[in-house]
């Protein structure tokens, strides 16, 4: 196969011909496939910048069991009932696979810009934005290209012209073309300030002009093939050098040393307490309803801590069109074909809608990082990951709600040996459970740093002492009950 | 676990509790989840017939890993722009798991005839579509439990008004509810029509009065308990009796046997007449995207016919936005835990968009019955249910293009062998397109089987004599020129 490679290379170095590229990007992309490299092309570009043709002439020459493409659209499917950053997270490459996005982020939001939908001092905070997207997938792995496609103002009005001169093709000239023509001088200004904001090692520009449409193809295939080849490489020196899986210590803040465990509540305390609650909730969510506001609840805590029985009290009452559960358990084989946040990101909730997490993507710090399922990278990595994501949310407006329960170890095993003994409960325990209870030492080393790292004010834990239940239960609604509340008192909404 | 279900049958002899028939629900779950049984529970009902109320109770005591919910909404994610049952295809149980739908399609269709989008004589036809789904499903394994909510009128608008008397929940009322309100009688009886035609032994309606809401919750729990009881007793008997996989024979009509091949097109010719069948397709996409109709085109044959280079000059010159490529392979995991069809389904195009599939569902008839995939039932009953799919389709306005690209065996020989020779065409070449090779009067049977069985007026196969691969291609274009032209003309756009 090299020898093929190199037969082309030397073709390339005087005048490359468009058929041998295409037949290069095929090498590189089934040996990128082979090494399982997931690889991102994002195109970006003025209008009549040949975008479609350009990108079809790549597609057509590739297996098509090797791409996807994602097609972004400004009015497409209601963009502003999800973050940004949502429907590019659910679009992002499998290992081994290759996914254009024919037009990204970038021009949603240079779009609503141009709309006056979004002010110039607001830009930078979503380049960055999309600049931790970037960074977390090539972090993961990802080769990531970014082209954008640029036309002289002339000529940019001359295929408009032409477009319109034909009655079949006119209506793909709107007036919002013309619109976006007469800024051509402001909008490229605002372009080059993105492409400055957001060129990256990992992540570079490659400004293409399309006055010639063949000279662009040939730059559009290099950009790709040369983005492979250097992933190639790179991926090859990654499988020599396996990472060091030894344990590194957390010598930080001890949160859970400090917890302390209240007697028991009252029953009949509990109850009227709990019932009280549960109405105020019920109308909080109404009100979160009608002022469409997104919510994210995160349960952690330790196994038989009652994180179950704190979320039946929670969605007792409230309408089950306003709530979804996601139970988080180990991954599948196509989540583990992603980033490990993806598969979080796909159910993030919509405007108005309240996401429940059991177990959650806290778990890369905590059980991935005890079992050694990721690289001592990865989890460090995760934190930083976490906040970017929880602070996309917080800027989307939506309210991130996250629990840590509480209990020693006696209580855990306590309510073991109860479950084993229950012919009804048996299920809820397993081998794990017990294999998960000896290393509880680590597991708290874990969780404190967690803790210290992800406790955030748009994002905060509450650690709930949960040796009562009653109290666990009560506590958990309070804080929503508090964090609801102050929600709707400064409720914006953002037009991304 | 037995002891326990008696002494809770035992119980439930005199007066089920709540909290018992909770209990009966979890082991029947659990013990459901254990045998891989799927379960749909479909909840339809009134407005006002506390389907919210009466959904949480249920679920409030299950494990939250065990189950998922769909509410369907009008108005909810346009739900004109794909056919009625592809949200419900897309959110059909996997094995283990109870999907529950909060209102399902019957809602969306009565609602549409209360609203005077559907005449009462069209009616019929959907509910022969939703009749369909279940029985596939049911056919496939899924234990289906429906149930139709009820509440006398007169206790219907007390309950309207006392949500109106509080300003906390006078929301919830809007005049739609009243104007149904005042319909209340031709309403139910529509409804009881469509409970007669849709009322089948795998499927059963359960008709529950809310009146009193305690007893109306026993019924539910009942309805659903006992369902799960007796497909669990099915499956005992169906995994005694495994099925033969005796190759069964088709003695019908040879189509492959009566094609001719004709001399190789010219080169010149081919491409004068490849560039104005591109340009009629080109301007063919725009008026279908403009008039939105959804296409489905299908591409099966050999390996080595030439369905890759047929579908290339198809997408030239198309813009990337209007279709998409399904390239279809071996099933994922995922996949596997549920029924065959739900993959294509969630890949039908919307309205306006085209989705080319590079092989298809018609593997059930092709690979998964020389392969022994799946049973003999299983590939038997592919006829109808990929026939009714289509069916679907149909009626909601998609073009539905099949094609299978035929060659005789020694082309297949020479094209495998090329491949072989060629360095940058070996990946195309595996063992097991060998393997198939060596079974080629089987797969020549099924094919014949399957055309017979699946050619109807409105989802016509084309077979494709492909030994020319340029004749090929031109006639494929032709093929779709004419459908396209056809389906222009006739262009309708039904509600649902």
């Amino acid at each position: 196969m090299s020898d093929a490679i190199d037969l082309l290379a030397e073709k390339l170095n005087d005048k490359p011909k468009l058929k041998d590229l295409a037949i290069r990007l095929g090498v590189v992309q089934r040996e990128a496939k082979e090494l399982g490299i997931p690889a991102l092309v994002i195109i970006e570009g003025l209008d009549a910048s040949e975008k479609g043709s350009l990108l079809n002439q790549i597609l057509l020459e590739m297996d098509s069991r090797a791409y996807e493409v994602y097609s972004t659209h400004a009015s497409h499917m209601e963009p502003r009932a999800y973050p940004l950053l949502w429907r590019y997270w659910n679009n992002t490459p499998a290992r081994g696979r290759i996914q254009f996005y024919d037009r990204g982020p970038y021009y949603l939001v240079l779009d609503a810009w141009a709309e006056q939908a979004i002010k110039e001092k607001e830009l930078e905070n979503y380049w960055k934005h999309i600049r931790n997207f970037e960074r977390q997938l090539s972090e993961d792995g990802v080769a990531i290209a970014k082209v954008f496609l640029t036309v002289p103002k002339k000529e940019q009005a001359k295929r408009f012209e032409k477009l319109e001169s034909n009655p079949k093709t006119a209506w793909r000239v709107s007036p919002k073309d013309w619109r976006r023509h007469k800024q051509y001088k402001p909008f490229m200004e605002q372009v080059s300030e993105m492409i400055k904001s957001t060129d990256a090692p990992y992540a570079q520009w490659e400004v293409i002009d399309t006055k010639t449409t063949r000279e662009a193809a040939i730059k559009l295939y290099l950009t790709i093939i040369r983005k492979l080849e250097s992933a190639i490489a790179q991926k090859k020196i990654q499988i020599e050098n396996a990472p060091s899986t030894d344990w590194i210590s957390y010598k930080g803040k001890n949160y859970l040393s400090q917890v302390k465990f209240k007697a028991p509540l009252e029953r009949a305390k509990y109850k009227q307490q709990l019932k009280q609650r549960q109405e105020t909730i019920h109308d909080l969510v109404h009100e979160i309803y009608s002022k469409q506001i997104p919510v994210v609840m995160v349960y952690c805590g330790w196994d038989a801590a009652g994180k179950g029985g704190c979320i039946k009290r929670l969605v007792q009452g409230i309408d089950p069109r306003s709530y979804h559960v996601t139970p988080v358990g180990a991954p599948t084989s196509d989540e583990l074909d992603h980033h490990y946040l993806w598969r979080f990101w796909e159910r993030m909730p919509r405007r108005g809608r309240i996401e429940i997490f059991d177990r959650s993507w806290y778990g890369r710090a905590l059980v991935e990082r005890v079992e050694k399922l990721c690289s001592n990278d990865g989890w460090q990595r995760a934190y930083r990951e976490i906040n970017e994501m929880e602070a996309h949310l917080n800027d989307f407006g939506t309210v991130i709600i996250k629990f840590w329960l509480h209990i020693d170890k006696e209580t855990q095993f306590e309510r073991f040996e109860a479950r084993q003994e229950n012919p009804l409960k048996q299920w809820k325990i397993t081998e794990e459970d017990w294999r998960n209870r000896e290393k509880w030492d680590l597991y708290e080393e874990a969780v404190n740093e967690m803790i210290s790292k992800t406790d955030k004010p748009h994002a905060p834990w509450t650690i709930v002492p949960s040796v009562c239940k009653m109290r666990a239960r009560i506590q958990t609604l309070d804080t929503i009950i508090d964090r609801l509340g102050n929600a709707l008192n400064k409720s914006k909404n953002p037009p991304l």
